[in-house]
């Protein structure tokens, strides 16, 4: 089965990249990127992350627009956490991107986590591998919400922009939430906003209390629904990889990507096996006995006490019993 | 040093307790637990949780005081997840608590969680479990918010108190949370509130549609200031604890509560663990080869690819470079 996918995929057929995709996501997709890894790594990879209603679909668009007109072809992953749809489900304004789908260049997919062992980010970055893969040039990772799983999701993404909306007021709440630590790119949206130069200098402030080594963030404002300021947006993505690449950042940054994601499908493992020896265990254990007995299954030993379990245990009781 | 920290604990001096805690705090305390563990189990564990402003101190500090009136004895904690503060610290309006500080059968004590393996849960565990060894015939566990960790924290508790404010607005919010399924007893407090009947309206109509087997939660109602309604409070709690005991429901319910902790435990020192695998590996893996490297230290073998990692991982390769 995985060698007829694996060879429509590599004759560059769309279904092929939507049917692995599709497998990766139910949790069956490990030999498919074992056998396509060794080609990943080519796409410029492009998180977009924002509080709702910044536009992150007509940003992610008229992105879209610009670099299909330089004759890039371009592969967008719509995260949605809070989600049940998947399966190129299109939710909301997210119609936007209808645009594109005439466009055999460009791959659309909406994504949410199911039986994957590295949950919703683990299912991504597989995705992200798989496009990038197929050959596209660009990969988008756009993702809704601001929480703890989208600043996870930005970790699968070489270049993470930030959109932020003028007069919103939670612009303040957006950057305390760790948000300010990802962003490569600020994006302000919806520059006619009367708040919008008031939004920059917010963000210049935050900007100015944090120490930046190497890469400071760039700010760049856009109006996506006229397609304004998406080339200075897209020069700003362009100077990150730039950097990225020259101090060799992007070595560091990968490894990092990669550990988490290793971590995520070693530990998923590791926890559905923790159950089952739980549930086998003696009752009358105290909890770090347990832990220990649980830890040896795995190998680990020396628990706090180093003299072996049965052992510190026959002991504890007859302390105890000694009262 | 644990012998005479043993010692004093038996001989019933809560500076001793307070030391045992603290260890316990800062991850060192799982010899005292084993030591001490099969002395708990007696005490009646009550936890108590709500949005921020419903008084849960105030009602802390009634319930004390109630439950003192009848000659028990009484352990307090107080969980703020968001604290760095510990040590018996206290916050904010927990200063109502500070009467009954001066009466010796009453331990009061705040927690953050720290070097903890098991987080903020096991530390509080561990504190209810030392706090049930001492000899404390009631631990009320009261917690800041309605987080997910504060759900989790409510499963050390044999009885879980939801109390919830009229008119706050966010009663709905907060039932939504996940705070309907853990509620044992729902206490509107505030009872004098204009809204205060809306609310238990409210709650029955929630409570209306889902599906209990066995206990179904009681409703009571306080104006914890005035020590209104602790009476029919404490009568639901131990309303509880008697079906809970009768029906066997309690064996179940430790069971959980006993799982959780050893599976955080244990999780937590098998993460240290990958940590450290995965800074050695080699930067040709791909991440289910990796991951499968990972789990094979740990004695966990068969990845998706069966055939062991390194011919796999050679034949994916000679797979791909002949496309």
């Amino acid at each position: 089965m995985n060698d007829d996918l694996l060879a429509a995929f590599r004759a560059g057929d769309p279904r092929a990249l939507a049917r692995a995709i599709s497998r990766c996501e139910s949790g069956r997709g490990a030999e498919l990127i074992r056998a396509l890894y060794p080609l990943t790594g080519r796409a410029l990879t492009v998180g977009l992350t924002g509080p709702p209603g910044v536009g992150k679909s007509t940003l992610t668009s008229a992105i879209v627009a610009y670099v299909r007109a330089q004759g890039k072809t371009v592969g967008v992953i719509s995260v949605d956490p809070s989600s049940p749809f998947s399966h190129g489900a299109l939710l909301g304004d997210r119609i936007r991107l209808a645009e594109h789908f005439v466009d055999p260049d460009v791959f659309i997919r909406s994504m949410a986590s199911r039986g994957h062992l590295g949950g919703l980010a683990g299912a991504t970055a597989d995705a992200v591998s798989l496009m990038d893969a197929f050959g596209k040039d660009i990969v988008l990772i756009e993702t809704v919400g601001v929480g703890q799983s989208e600043i996870e999701i930005a970790e699968v993404a070489d270049t993470t922009l930030v959109a932020l909306q003028p007069g919103s007021g939670d612009s303040v709440q957006v950057l305390k939430a760790g948000i300010l630590e990802i962003a490569d790119v600020f994006v302000v949206n919806k520059s006619d906003h009367p708040m919008a130069l008031q939004l920059q200098r917010e963000i210049r402030s935050m900007m100015e209390m944090l120490d930046f080594s190497g890469w400071v963030p760039a700010l760049v404002s856009t109006q996506a629904l006229a397609g304004t300021g998406i080339d200075k947006l897209w020069d700003a993505v362009v100077r990150h990889d730039a950097w990225l690449r020259e101090s060799g950042a992007i070595r560091e940054k990968r490894r990092a990507a990669f550990a988490h994601r290793v971590r995520q499908l070693a530990v998923g493992t590791l926890e559905r096996r923790v159950e089952d020896v739980i549930a086998d265990l003696a009752d009358d254990l105290d909890p770090y006995a347990a832990s220990d007995i649980v830890l040896e299954t795995f190998g680990v030993h020396g628990g706090a006490i180093a003299t072996g379990n049965t052992r510190a245990r026959t002991a504890v009781r007859a302390t105890v019993k000694g009262l």
